[in-house]
């Protein structure tokens, strides 16, 4: 029996998760895996809480060089999350020989490539499994389960606030500020949410998904980001009239000779799986080359689903230690030639639009004809009867697939027509392979 | 770059899927990985059929010994199948020194502990995420990205045959006998559909995450196990309008000192992932102390499906071996104390039954008491007005918990009272968290 000696930086949520499932089941990973952690260490700023946690003694401490600094322990979990000191001693754990497991998706989304060089520098192992999808082992099944295969598409909802917001508003047709307050009244919705309804934290994983899928050290400023704090509850009922349910996801898919990643809120066929994933859960499906479609469910954040992928990730580590193979998945592959990022303008997109026409004759033959010109064609569409005099009467298009530059045209020039009327909207449209 | 050469045993159709996937992918996984895989010989009865693949010189072979008896060869592939000559191949690799990557879930299910044991003596690896639930995969997830949890309970559809026929059963309304004899014209059920469709192969990954998840060595004709072969029509059509769909379950729960596992036809409510797994795919559903609930969806057999979990496995094996570190997760893992199989009438079910009644006042009162008595309720019950004179009424109730010695006593004195005609049905109604 292996004794690996693990320490912790940071108590928050998921610091204090991890530490009491450490303790908790130090037993039953003993059992399994054949390594027995020891958490010699957990440091916080402010050790002055009531953990609900029964540390031994001498196991607490405000000082992170006595994680950083102590010889005997060899992995470090970094949980204090943030791009600032998170990094600092993160590096220098590796530049003591540790390796580190992490939950920090900001820090990898952002400096990820620098990271996974230091750690391959120092022959040490980096693991971020709870960095995307929580509790979901789905970094593990990436890059092992499904290493045979080339990754065609992942389609990620990976943000438990926003498919917690869009399910109700479908569910219940609210509107998303009714929703939102009340998220951040139960405490589901932080207090400043652009992070999560922006977009961003989404991006965060799906920056992470890319390195992993295609080995592309993309980072965070190159991804374009969409968010859901526009949704309209209209859209999402006329969407659920056409068979589709809007949610928000990370879309990654290998071209040719490109690489498309995205976040945009998105139509799913409702009829598909993914599509049926509510509430505050997360779901991440993979079209792999030999496998087909593979998809992968579970809790993508709280104290508790993101220690257990924490703590897996200990386990692996002290594994790799036990057996003086560190390093035994390199952290980092480049696939030749390496694909380039595909430009916005260069994707192929079907659409959702919503117009806002003006109820007199010949308006929607001029919408299909600009549509039209472009090369878009129209695969279905909607228009309800007004029963009350409005200027504008909203039509619903959805349309077959075309380049995003088109599209982008196109819509600018229904905008210039005195025959449409302000905000036009569009979705994407994704139609998933099962 | 660490080169690990490796022989396939038996080149049916996962073997053949098996053989083009390591030769089609063989860049993809050593610039993942780090190992390049050499795919030394591939061995079967009969070379002179075209399988498709452009095999390099020499690996092809019908001599078995060309790849046991080859001491560059550190990992032999078994896709022959059956418990026969397969489990002596895998024994004599083992006393050569060589890991094994098999599919055999048959072979695992009877002689699961034997082979461990052996393998666990020669310290190599024997790995077989291909046994369950094919491409997906679910055994590395229970053994390492769950490592954490201990593991309440597990759900899982795992034949997709039986899945296929009870979607279209319940999709279009026809019955058993019609959608198999369909689905063996379509070459979707095998022509003796027994293994399939009696529970059999169901039952065998039953065993398999028996032994990952709760560390007890059982074997097959220790599990309770039943089929579809009679499911009727009516049952799929009262439980839709109950809010529920009939799936083919393995099940396994951890309860205090005891483990539950069995294979049944179960309700589930429809408004539950796990329930909307249609046609002929496969998903587990895990729920963990830890993590709670995840699931796991994809492809549960085919060719290439079934050869992205081998190959995964041999990639896997193969790092291990490239590290100096075989064995590098325990094969078998025994939790203390060992929990013990609970017996079958000791399981605690909902039950949906549906009872013949005679048509006259007072026996739905008669068998009110009769469950009552054994302390079973009642929390639906359905019937429907007959519009034709019969004899006897179908009528659906649905019970809450109790335990299943009570339910087969108080199934066995209502099919003695003269009110109740003969064919009285049940199966098991599970609930399940989200």
């Amino acid at each position: 029996m292996k004794t690996v000696h693990v320490g912790i930086l940071g108590l928050g949520t998921v610091g204090a998760g991890t530490a009491q499932t450490l303790l908790q089941q130090r037993d039953l990973i003993r059992a399994r895996s054949g390594v027995d952690l020891v958490l010699k260490r957990a440091a916080d700023l402010n050790i002055d809480r009531d953990f609900g946690i029964a540390f031994p003694e001498g196991v607490l401490t405000s000082d992170a060089g006595e994680v950083l600094d102590d010889a005997e322990i060899r992995i470090v979990i970094e949980l204090i999350g943030g791009t600032g000191i998170a990094r600092e001693f993160i590096l220098r754990a590796f530049a003591a020989g540790k390796s580190v497991v992490t939950a920090n998706k900001a820090l990898l989304a952002v400096h990820g490539p620098e990271l996974i060089a230091a750690a391959t520098e120092a022959g040490v192992d980096l693991y971020f499994e709870a960095a995307v999808a929580g509790g979901i082992p789905i970094i593990k099944s990436l890059r092992e389960g499904l290493v045979a295969n080339p990754i065609r598409e992942i389609h990620g909802i990976l943000n438990g606030t926003c498919n917690y917001i869009l399910t109700r508003m479908e569910r219940d047709k609210v509107s998303f500020d009714e929703v939102l307050r009340e998220a951040q009244d139960l405490g589901y919705a932080e207090a400043e949410p652009s992070l999560d309804i922006d977009g961003w934290d989404t991006a965060h994983k799906a920056v992470i998904l890319a390195q992993i899928a295609y080995g592309i050290p993309i980072t965070l400023d190159e991804v374009p980001v969409g968010g859901i704090r526009d949704i309209d509850p209209l859209d999402v009922a006329f969407a659920a009239e056409l068979g589709y349910r809007v949610k928000l996801l990370a879309i990654l898919r290998r071209l040719e000779n490109t690489v498309e990643v995205g976040v945009q809120p998105a139509l799913l066929p409702a009829t598909h799986l993914l599509s049926k994933v509510d509430m505050s859960f997360n779901a991440v499906q993979v079209n792999g080359a030999v496998v087909g479609e593979t998809l992968y469910y579970g809790r993508g954040a709280g104290s508790l689903p993101t220690a257990s992928a924490v703590v897996a990730d200990v386990v692996d580590v002290a594994l790799n230690i036990a057996s003086g193979a560190a390093d035994r998945i390199p952290l980092q592959w480049a696939p030749n030639p390496p694909p380039q990022l595909l430009p916005v303008g260069e994707r192929m997109e079907r659409s959702y639009l919503r117009l806002p026409l003006r109820d007199r004759p010949g308006t929607l033959a001029k919408v299909a004809k600009v549509l039209g010109d472009r090369g878009i064609t129209i695969t279905a569409l909607m228009q309800k009867e007004a029963h009350q005099a409005h200027e504008f009467i909203p039509v619903v298009v959805l349309t077959g697939e075309a380049r995003m530059a088109d599209i982008s045209r196109a819509l600018d020039e229904l905008a210039a027509m005195s025959d449409v009327g302000e905000g036009i909207v569009r979705y994407r449209v994704e139609e998933l392979s099962s």
